[in-house]
């Protein structure tokens, strides 16, 4: 492995920041969590996007949430079928281990990952289809989105697509056993949320997702 | 989709909170990264865990860092089979169409995960080598660093397998041609710290690998 | 005085953010409670476990309740010795002073004073029997409520004993003159609850004790 | 024990919307809080001052912060004397058996205790002087503030009193042997801070109380 490049200073002198600062201040709970475990209380799966933080919009501190991020917050159907799903292993690993009382999957407008979902299948992205694009693969979770929302206005589709990728994901979740068998004993709950970039709101779903609502 | 239920009123409470002072003060920029789009300087690969935030330890802004965390801060090889792989789907995203100048793999101590892998590769674990064990197939990535540890005195093997499970991962992303491309053209740099959750430390590897040094 | 902290950010955050909107929307409010004074309806004692918050259990709004919590809800006998007593001091000034419509004592299962005042009681704690024991010879006062207890069967005891927590309390309460005769004046009323913090439920003493009856 | 009101109908109905909203909506993690017992970051120590809830402008939520609430937020010292303390007790059973990561004292303006303490020190309530007077010698613990306080202009006695609560508490918090060693262990960390409860501000002390700074 050669090839490895040391941190940018920018990101050390925060770091030290953070250790002067922070750190310093929060030792004994940071030494406890360390030492006891985490035992964090919801589990949020949100996207990959720079500009969409959940540790910032619900002030998460050090054990509050297990975050799972990737493009576009897709959570595929159960499929216990012995390959690789990293989502699957980190929903797995917040419902059977940790036990999480709540399951967040959190949406966002402006979503790179949404947008191209939609230029694929509206047949404007055809690289998205080859088999070697990982993005046009993993995108292929949100095709039953898709086939809701097609017929809508063409201004309507993306943002309803990107609201859809909130619903798949609570619906795919739903498929795996373990999920739905600690949802359906009160054990932990399903929440779905999409956050408005551009004006800081937030809508969540209500009725299994047929209306959403403000925050 | 039934079995939907209204976020927890803190989280409601904190968000309000968050909107009337962080929002508020930021609307123009966050206003324009929505319009203009994100720019993302580096790509974060990191643990789930609810200790480790790196928007905490890297004073991350919004727009700043596009960041995938999944279990133990994995990247498996490349392998474009048309399946499935949402790491990798995160990692061409970045790589392709942000143009990442920065890949960071951000390990941790006291990973449940690579505690797990152990414990597994070290015959403690059998329901994990299980077909339908999700953690256990995704931990498979770090099969090849508890090979290169699995020697060393007992005390020493998990965390010596923490920080393979940054080297593996670094290892992993120069399989993608793309990544290796952009590494070799200048263009984006690959990083491995290790983050100590008890003492707040960053270590970060050296000469690919073979030393990690206090940052 | 060295050994300060400053307050960890998180909770400065959390507080920006009551700031600018629960105190905002309320200033005027707030400001009228400063001016003329506080009027509490109740004064509610119960215990500092970080599970119960009466606040929230009742709604309580800025102004409404005068709350004492110390360990396992207890007040002491009245005992005008001279010595510092806290909670008779909280008593006395919510029912002398603030002249409080309702005296309630909120006891709650799950309690771990009421669990360590029973294995005290049984033997089973003798550290607690030293005369340094702050939280001992805190539960002493709760010695007479174990004696009622402690021929039930083995498994009721420490239920009965939470519930005892509250009436000790109580009487204790009546032995306070000024309690006596704002009670007997009508100017006043005693109420005994039990929280159940698993299940949320909520019971009451009737008939002076010999009955707990869900609300 | 007769004398036994039932609850209040208004109180009722609040618990009843709690338990059909919060409770609901929160049960798996409640459950989880009674199961595993509390597990509370920091003990706040602060006035039963009805317009004072901690809870409302930290947004606490169940199981975050262990709160001892007694008249003027005091802590007496430290006095192993085999008499009923309840403070002491809360004190022991936070760092001792919970060991919480903060110890927090919070203030506040226009604190009737403080006021009372200020009067009788000046020779305005003698009945305050009386033997029998609970709150009087509660207010005892503060009159090494009152000495401090006394030869400043009129009008800001009181005030300063308000901030000497704090400071006495912090001393005297300190003259406990466990928080002495928990302290310089690090293990725990002392806060001071006032809160103005008509303009919602809140200071805190810094260099060991000698300046007091907005937050």
């Amino acid at each position: 492995m050669h090839n490895l490049s040391p941190l940018p200073q920018y990101l050390i002198k925060r770091y030290h920041g953070w250790k002067a600062t922070s750190y310093t201040e929060n030792r004994a709970w940071f030494r406890r969590l360390a030492t006891e475990g985490q035992r964090p209380r919801a589990m949020v799966i949100s996207c990959c996007d720079s500009r969409v933080h959940v540790t910032s919009i619900f002030g998460a501190d050090s054990g509050e949430f297990f975050i799972h991020r990737n493009i576009a917050n897709l959570v595929p159907a159960y499929a216990p079928d012995g390959l690789q799903h990293g989502t699957s292993a980190a929903v797995e690993y917040a419902v059977a281990a940790l036990k999480v009382a709540h399951l967040i999957v959190v949406g966002h407008t402006n979503c790179g990952g949404v947008a191209g979902c939609h230029a694929m299948c509206s047949g404007a992205a055809p690289e998205l289809e080859e088999k070697t694009s990982f993005v046009g693969r993993w995108m292929d979770i949100l095709r039953p989105g898709y086939e809701r929302v097609k017929d809508l206005p063409e201004a309507d589709q993306v943002p309803a697509l990107e609201r859809e990728a909130v619903l798949v994901s609570l619906e795919n979740l739903m498929t795996f056993p373990f999920v739905r068998a600690a949802v359906e004993a009160g054990e932990t709950s399903l929440h779905g949320i999409v956050h408005d970039i551009t004006e800081g709101t937030l809508v969540q779903a209500e009725d299994g997702g047929k209306r959403w609502v403000t925050v």
